[in-house]
């Protein structure tokens, strides 16, 4: 193996392989960036168990001088070229012992671990040669998943809540995520070949995101029984599926409402903010919860109460007078100021059925995008 | 109690005082804040055994109408205020139970803690009226702590090693910072009525810089015997002063140099820099083992090995010709960066005295600072 590349072109593809390098592992192995370099193009490789990343360059970029393969620590090649102050760098295997990495004035010499102890590397396109690709476009997919991914759940009691559903029907492409206090959802129009349901865990999407921001067009989704394969231009972006049945969501959004607010969202946002200052703390949720009362003057308080510290209260008055029932609910306050982030308008309305009943939190400008959130029973 | 205040500057001198509000502490009435409202001023006082600090509002940015005096949750109080949204906030005691912070929409009340519990202030100035301050220009006195105080030590083996010795005689007043393996020194013109030598603790220093990094002007400065305390405007910053004899450190720094080695300064830091990626660490101090070598072609190699991951090494070509003999010497990069990164000139110049002798590192931009550091045996 010996070829000559230009330093930005490889620091890029390794920024984006890195998404799949694990930090820590029980497999040594996978510590290692996979290189594999043909007549004209090389592969760059790497796996964590859950996703599997493959980043292609070609082109003038790279001369290669003999083919040829190689595994070497991922963390000290990523670093070595990222340090490099050389526009172009020569690396070579020298006695399958050592990766030569040589710039102007620089030579590491890196000892290579062995090639074949890496895990074998099938991407479902390859296995299934049958797979129809389905085509998203790149930045309304990732606006999408940013909107709603917050909303899964972080720990593991219910595995399938830690991934965010993709549902494909009636022309209609919806996602969910849902940790069991909170849902939300967005609804795109969307042109497929045919119906799909698939359920990617989070984690895989917060690394798909980063490698999306940089990449405009479309994406080539591939999906099979247990992965999906993205392909990103000259990238493969594998994950592994979450099996199992995705809760039926439809029962907890609430239609009938007795009650909405509409907030200046920012006016929200901060009074939610400053008042959970002093809120008390779930240990086991770790939120924050406050209180939300419409009072007879029709103005709404916002407030918190804790026992060993103080109390807050702001007051807020809504854009439009509000036509409803005196109320007071309780909430997580996290919960809710994440489904403001997620709606950058300039107001959010709150619309509740009742005192101890889900509401939801939604905006004119995102008519599609809708958050629910679960209220907390107030001592 | 009772008052308005401008939260601005109530925000201002609150950043101030936090620096010596202990994020935990043994004694928990150290996490409050004392505030003492007088007639026509007030004080915000914070303490966390080793540094006191006291910050005066008065002006038009105080509108006192009872005076009075409060110990409450600092770290609360803080992030009220950071996040108030209003000009002006009003401030006052409830049935001596609780501080109610009043703005234009939003009621914070903080139970107060009990005043009597603080431990009693007392300036050195005002302990021992007899003291003479001695004047300090700030820039002067920041820049060249920052210029040494990373060369203190990090544990606690030798305890006077932990602060920057200051030393005034024959109008010079010298900085002084070692941790026993290099030393960092800067000699200053100065001015005093009479010699002085006091060791101040480098973590009272670090807070003591963040604060001086606003304040142009002069500093009055009030040296008691385990004390010193600084007069910056309205604020008053006190710290312990560390016991004990600063070792004499001149026998240390050597004079008689073979060989002057002329660098470019960025190109010596990047080599530096990237042969330390491969540098085996020194798990007890955490440090990086490179090699220098000049070569018996007049180049300089700087190398590291590390027979888990491999070797690195960079060829670089020095400014001036080379005169004195072949060398080899190994040191601790993370020395050597830290005094590079100290010296912001164009070039800087290393001048050794044989292999396993201390070098010095320095620039003749700055001819008032010096850099000592012991070499480390190669094997």
């Amino acid at each position: 193996m010996n070829f000559k590349i230009n330093c930005d072109e490889l620091l890029n593809k390794l920024n984006i392989i890195q998404k799949a390098l694990p930090s820590k592992t029980s497999m040594p192995v996978l510590m290692g960036i996979k290189i594999d370099v043909y007549k004209d193009y090389m592969n760059l490789t790497t796996c964590n168990g859950d996703i599997t990343i493959q980043s292609k360059i070609s082109g003038e970029a790279l001369e290669v001088n003999e083919t040829g393969r190689c595994l070497v620590q991922g963390k000290f090649l990523i670093d070595i070229i990222r340090k490099i102050n050389s526009k172009k760098v020569e690396m070579f295997v020298y006695e399958n012992k050592l990766l030569i990495i040589k710039s102007e004035r620089s030579e590491f010499k890196l000892n290579v671990m062995t090639y074949e102890d890496y895990p074998d590397i099938k991407f479902v396109n390859e296995k299934n040669k049958s797979l129809e690709p389905i085509e998203i476009e790149s930045y309304p997919f990732r606006t999408s998943v940013k909107e709603i991914v917050f909303a899964t759940a972080l720990n593991e009691k219910r595995p399938i809540l830690t991934g965010v559903l993709f549902k494909y029907e009636n022309n209609k492409l919806t996602y969910t995520a849902t940790d069991g206090y909170r849902l939300s959802k967005k609804e795109t129009d969307f042109n497929g070949a045919s119906d799909f349901k698939m359920v990617i865990p989070a984690k895989s999407l917060k690394e798909l995101l980063n490698i999306l921001e940089d990449f405009e067009g479309n994406i080539k989704c591939y999906i099979d029984n247990n992965k999906v394969l993205f392909e990103i231009g000259s990238t493969y972006f594998e994950t592994r599926l979450l099996e199992g049945n995705y809760p039926d969501t439809s029962r907890i959004i609430p239609s009938d409402f007795g009650l909405f607010i509409k907030f200046n969202r920012d006016e929200l946002m901060q009074a939610i903010d400053r008042v959970s200052l002093l809120s008390p703390q779930d240990k086991e949720r770790n939120y924050s919860i406050v209180k939300l009362s419409v009072t007879n003057n029709r103005t709404i308080e916002i407030s918190s109460s804790n026992q060993e510290i103080g109390d807050a209260t702001e007051e807020i008055i809504p854009i439009d007078n509000i036509e409803g029932p005196v109320l007071k609910i309780g909430f997580n306050s996290k919960y809710l100021t994440d489904a403001i982030r997620s709606l950058p308008s300039s107001d959010v309305t709150i619309k509740f059925t009742g005192e101890i009943k889900p509401f939801v939190v939604c905006s004119n400008e995102y008519p599609d995008l809708l958050h629910v959130i679960l209220p907390v029973k107030l001592n």
